[in-house]
């Protein structure tokens, strides 16, 4: 009997963050953690799971969008999938009628994102390897077949996604047991939520310190005042040395931003994240222009592939900061962090939330391993929340993430944590006591 | 009492127009063309209507990201309400929780253009006017205030909006008496479909001109020898006079798009259309560059005001095609209209769909007469399909649009319609019958 995938499952979990205010930012003053979660079944038994964040109303719009892609995938050959995952990729992200409703963006395209990782999370699984692995150990030639090159011929060719892949090839095992032996740079962002207050903020800069972290980031973005108020305070907990990163999660347009990066830096900010709307092209590269030693970082909104193509040709940015489920998955990174290589660029992958630490590690470690070759000016983002709720939560040692070994993409989360925090029936949701 | 809006109803209405294959083209193959439709009720018995379009599958996703906006809504004075509708689509598009599933993009930024839609449509009835004219009567500092200016301050200000609106106070009666005597321009798609065959293209081209139109719109960007006979046979129908715009619906890469381009333009196209994805801001302007004087046009796809600033910004375009529901609705579109004046970009809005050339009639009515003054350069697009089955459909003679002189917005279906083709339960569907 061919194995099938019969199921698409999608469940609405959220977390009840906005308690804390674990997550506050400019945008997002009080985000429920969540997760559309899907649960990929085959006919044999077998099971992948991936995920798409987002922090609370509109999740059930996210579940209703990975449901809308279930009849295009049951039914298929788990083989045929497993062979050629970009043309899996491809037929949600191109279907005739529901890209429509992007095409390529928003809601439908985390929708193929989070069953596009479900499928690598079953294949690398079956393949017995954390994704990571499987994808430093597959062919530059299976590599460049997972890229829809459509849209980007005018900036990254099949032949110079090729070459990059190939040039990367020679030190593949000693960068391999180089991972294995220290880790994957980290920085983290657990102190910097704009709801934490003075005390809160500067004790927990100072366990960064202590914990291993040469980076911090700090919220920025509302009140202008309190902004270099907070900066101040964070330099004098971390010291001159340890870098601090600023993120105003689109607060500012462009003029706006520029003022006041000026303004902070006196503090000496490493990158400012998210200036302005993740669609501004140009105005990302204004800023840039502008402020210029302070590097600009962005990516967790932008959108595909075409967006992070336009940001590495004009010159928009210094970071970019892929994430696990904005684009179509492990799939769409692959040909991000190939263009990223092509134009110099240092992928800093964006993380937090729920399982987005566990998904994009394996992205940067085959980054580092088999496409860049470097970690140099890298570093994943790590925020030390809602991991025990996963079945292989991440490992961070001494500010390094510690490379995943068990098969997957990590995107699996406990049965009892997916009962208990389902949207609105679960224990967490309906008795209103706080999350464990 | 005070009246409040008490419900915010979404509908997943259908036709099965791939039956007949109206609607084709290189990207949608086989559209049914649908609407997440919605009624916006009031405690004392008004309505307001408003719909996204869609082309058939993920309809229903569109439906509950409608149903996710409602508790933003539902309890808010009516008076408030249409005194501020500005304040009021923001309070839709910067949801802290649901912008994350955007932001201002894809299915929640539709769903905010219905329900903004529908507020419109709602004054509109109120003032017993249609949008055009209601528009054209609102001062020009309400219409500024319309406008998120938060991420178009470097490309547009407040006072540069006002100023474009008070240049164009002085000759508003006249142009107002011009259009209620001429109608607005229209240019037809009707003809050009893909899946029409020779026979069908020919003899729809000649009609098109006998009927007063003075531009086609034939579809391409499938095989490129079908595009250059059809492009030959539609020229041969129409003869030299009457303008061929064309369209790839994004089906092509950059470099193919500035090839395929030059192998038509022996049969003088017009305009390319969505010659690439639309989010392409920088390989739009690299095609217009490249097929000088053939024209680039762009924008049923374009998903806000911050990609259309880029647009405008990087001299992406030669004529800007706004979208009734792709953006947030009447409200984001006047920004829209404000950028496009500001730069000397004609506006020609996209249309055909679900009623979409019942509402954007209104946005190039306003625009001639309170924006740019002109109809220079400007058309609507017309396509000849479901108009019946609207409570107010468009009037189009001798090549124009004739003002629609009915309160409200133009986007109210027949009762009996809306029953007839819910789906999947309403009697089209159910029995598979062909459309009314």
């Amino acid at each position: 009997m061919t194995e099938l995938i019969c199921a698409v499952e999608a469940v609405d979990v959220r977390f009840p963050t906005s308690r804390e205010l674990d997550g506050s930012d400019a945008m997002n003053p009080e985000p429920d953690y969540s997760a559309a979660y899907v649960t990929l079944r085959t006919s044999t038994g077998g099971a992948g799971h991936g995920l798409a964040f987002t922090v609370g109303r509109g999740n059930d719009v996210q579940v209703a969008a990975i449901k809308a892609l279930a009849p295009l995938v049951v039914g298929l050959p788990v083989r045929e999938v497993l062979a050629d995952p970009g043309g899996f990729s491809r037929r949600l992200t191109d279907d005739s009628q529901l890209r429509w409703l992007g095409p390529h963006k928003g809601v439908v395209h985390m929708a193929a994102a989070a069953v596009v990782n479900a499928v690598w999370d079953l294949y690398a699984k079956r393949e017995g390897k954390p994704v990571w692995r499987l994808l430093v150990e597959l062919s530059p030639e299976r590599l460049v077949d997972l890229v829809d090159f459509r849209y980007l011929q005018d900036a990254l060719t099949r032949d110079e996604a090729l070459g990059i892949l190939r040039r990367a090839e020679p030190g593949r095992a000693e960068r391999t047991r180089l991972l294995l032996e220290r880790g994957y740079p980290a920085y983290t962002t657990t102190p910097g939520w704009l709801g934490y207050d003075d005390d809160k903020l500067v004790r927990l800069s100072k366990e960064a310190v202590a914990d291993g972290f040469r980076q911090i980031k700090l919220k920025v973005g509302a009140d202008p005042d309190e902004d270099l108020r907070r900066m101040r305070l964070a330099r004098e907990a971390v010291g001159p040395d340890v870098r601090i990163a600023v993120d105003a999660n689109q607060a500012w347009g462009v003029g706006q931003a520029i003022d006041r990066m000026r303004a902070l830096a006196p503090f000496d900010p490493y990158w400012i994240e998210e200036p302005t709307s993740p669609d501004d092209v140009l105005g990302h590269a204004a800023i840039r222009r502008a402020i210029h030693p302070v590097k600009v970082a962005t990516g967790e909104h932008v959108h595909n592939q075409v967006m992070f193509k336009q940001f590495l040709q004009a010159g928009a940015l210094d970071v970019l900061q892929l994430d696990a489920s904005r684009t179509a998955g492990v799939t769409e990174n692959v040909a991000v962090l190939l263009l990223a290589a092509k134009f110099g660029v240092p992928v800093c992958p964006h993380a937090g939330g729920v399982g987005l630490c566990e998904m994009v590690q394996h992205l940067a470690m085959f980054d580092f391993v088999a496409v860049s070759g470097s970690t140099e000016g890298r570093e994943i983002e790590y925020i030390d929340h809602l991991h025990e709720h996963f079945a292989d939560p991440v490992r961070v040692r001494d500010g390094h993430y510690l490379a995943p070994t068990a098969p997957g993409l990590g995107a699996e989360l406990l049965p009892d944590i997916v009962a208990a925090h389902r949207y609105p029936q679960g224990r967490v949701w309906s008795s209103q006591e706080p999350a464990a």
